[in-house]
């Protein structure tokens, strides 16, 4: 028997997302015991060089596997199910091939396997599909669900490159594994789509029961007149109910673009689901890397240890501030005389206010002046403002509306 | 005691989202069953016509508080949980100004409260602040929370509209209530801010400490001078890390294009979250109507019923198909004489497939062909590929990618 107030997480690997999942566990151990009211912890790992599976499984009340591949993970997630733990994986390869199997001994076995991680990293797909959507009929679900390949496209169209180019860069940047074969011929982005399907449909869909295409025989020239016709290139996964059969497919597709995943770019990836009562929803968010995945692992976790009840105490308790940096728009009616934009200028310098971009209409005998000012603390801003509307030449109070920087992309 | 294996939820309130799910919870009873092994039974609905509070409270498991205001919904909903019975809701005024009282009563009386509806509807910002991202240190959420401005705010970029017009047409389409003050003055999103706040930070926050600016006295100039600024405008909650400090706020602002908010339009609702392990995950879909917080309530009673183990039993068991309808685009290497682009326009006449756009180009004794033909059945477009393969003008072998049409906007 655990002691009381401990929940021991046993973990079958120790690559990439193994490692990261250990530390994060460690860093947020007392958040999550005040969310669950349990100290989560490691109660041992197996890798080839640490560890016994049996000795592991024994002392844990959750396997956390994270060895990828078919044996042994199936065997071990197997067994730890039947010895009544708890199982968290993002093993797709598994999942898509073995999926009934492992969903029905969870069931016989009253325990949870939770899978997060094997599609689309952090981004709450299986979460969504599991429990969110539990009330609604899904019609088709649409995804970007491999990063690499999304990386790749996104190159060729931007830079012109071919996809061996492409690729190559994406290795450079560790976007892409060495033999990259499963990312570029769809076959990874299959596994993904039929789990999806799976949970969306209630069918039962084998990673060999979707057909895939990669993106292999993309040239710079499809990309060039895609872009004369207005289109964007995706590699899609699509499993979309029709009548009352199911299709789930993976294949390189152009994108108009008011597409809701014609704007994920980069080694993103995004998934919608489309259903009467709810239209579509869409969530995006980086693919799996090593931080990303082990995120979503341990979100897995914290929800097996307990159903959250409800937010946890507040401890935190950050101090609320109220003046932040921001860019502003400013939009001032001035006189139409020689000097207003220098006065005004010169407030904003004093103030050390710095302006990015100015336009100016005349408008009869007054004129409209209208900045953008670089991030500045809202404080001093307002005191510039105060200033600026003090002066003779103004016709009308300034007005402001904050600009939001791009920080991303 | 209840009967075995059925799970008793009581309704409060019977308006447009209490209706909702009230429909949706009969229709989806099986399904629930499979998921969690347990049968929702309606078990009684208090509105001002029927119902009595105490008895529907003692036969229930859990009770949907969809009343809205404070009273008497935050009188029930302590009395409730207190009682120990599991608490959904969708009620943000409530949650905003006695959130930590709720959470604290819930805690001590080891019972869930739930609350996915009361932001952004039906897309899951509560579930994956709560859950997913409990291993993450959250430093920013951002969101465009209120459906209503986004509507009059997407219509006077979009064809020139005043406020005072565009809110008319939000009205006229049911997007804005006769009464819209709540939503153009930024307080109902101050509200939704204030919950996401508390769960992102840890940190109490209630309404009256969220600043918030409404979008009443934008003008149509304002967008036009931004538009010439290569700028869009939207009314966008903010929740951000400052050091060990926290603030939190509401106020229209501009955003460059590439940022991830700056596409969603109309009355959808969209959150990004950001974190240094997960970069940001977005998630965007349509605001809060009957129908979508209906289906989040009810996402969010399955998930009261039970921990979800893991995916059910697989009975819908829908057939997989593999020939769907979709758009091509079609490049072909064609010899250039005269007489070509009818040739291949004929075979794909004979076919029925249908050509929307085309582009050729001369390339010294050949040409390049590209056209995208209108949605098809896959095999009948195969099936006129062969026949252009078969041409004696073709260079190369033909070539197809699928084409999305936009379903959306």
């Amino acid at each position: 028997m655990p002691p009381d107030g401990v929940f021991r997480v046993g973990v079958l690997g120790r690559g990439t997302v193994g490692s990261a999942f250990v530390e994060l566990l460690d860093e947020h151990a007392d958040r999550i015991e005040r969310i669950t009211g349990l100290r989560p912890i490691l109660s041992g790992v197996v890798s080839r060089s640490e560890g016994v599976f049996a000795d592991v499984l024994e002392s844990s009340d959750l396997v956390v596997e994270l060895i990828g591949g078919i044996s042994p993970a199936r065997e071990w997630v197997l067994e730890a199910m039947r010895a009544g733990r708890h199982v968290v994986t993002a093993n797709k390869q598994l999942l898509s091939q073995f999926g009934e199997e492992l969903f029905a001994v969870a069931r016989e076995a009253g325990v949870q396997l939770r899978f997060e991680g094997a599609v689309a990293g952090v981004v709450p797909v299986i979460r969504v599909l599991q429990e969110s959507l539990a009330g609604a009929r899904i019609e088709k679900v649409h995804g970007i669900v491999n990063g690499t390949t999304n990386f790749i496209l996104t190159e060729m169209a931007r830079s012109g490159l071919t996809f061996e180019q492409a690729l190559a860069e994406a290795q450079a940047l560790g976007y892409a594994e060495a033999d990259p074969s499963e990312d570029v011929d769809g076959r990874d982005a299959a596994a993904k789509m039929a789990i999806l399907a799976r949970l969306a449909f209630d069918t039962p869909v084998r990673l060999d029961q979707v057909p895939y295409e990669g993106i292999e025989l993309i040239t710079p020239d499809d990309m060039e007149y895609a872009h004369e016709l207005g289109l964007g290139l995706k590699l899609i996964g699509t499993a979309e109910r029709i009548g009352d059969r199911l299709s789930v497919r993976v294949h390189p597709a152009f994108l108009y673009p008011g597409h809701p995943l014609a704007s994920v770019s980069g080694p993103f990836n995004a998934v919608t689901v489309e259903s009467e009562a709810i239209t579509e929803i869409t969530m995006s968010g980086p693919g799996a890397g090593g931080p990303q995945t082990a995120t979503a692992v341990l979100g897995d976790v914290v929800s097996a240890m307990i159903p959250p009840a409800t937010a946890p105490k507040a401890t935190e308790a950050l101090e609320l501030v109220s003046d932040v940096v921001s860019a502003f728009y400013l939009r001032l009616e001035v006189a139409d005389e020689p000097g207003v934009l220098a006065t005004v200028a010169q407030v904003l310098a004093e103030r050390a206010v710095s302006v990015k971009s100015v336009v100016q209409k005349g408008l009869g005998d007054q004129a409209r002046l209208v900045m953008v000012v670089h991030p500045v603390l809202e404080s001093r801003f307002r005191a510039a403002m105060s200033d600026i509307a003090a002066l003779s030449v103004l016709r009308a109070p300034p007005r402001a509306i904050r600009v939001l920087e791009e920080e991303f992309g």
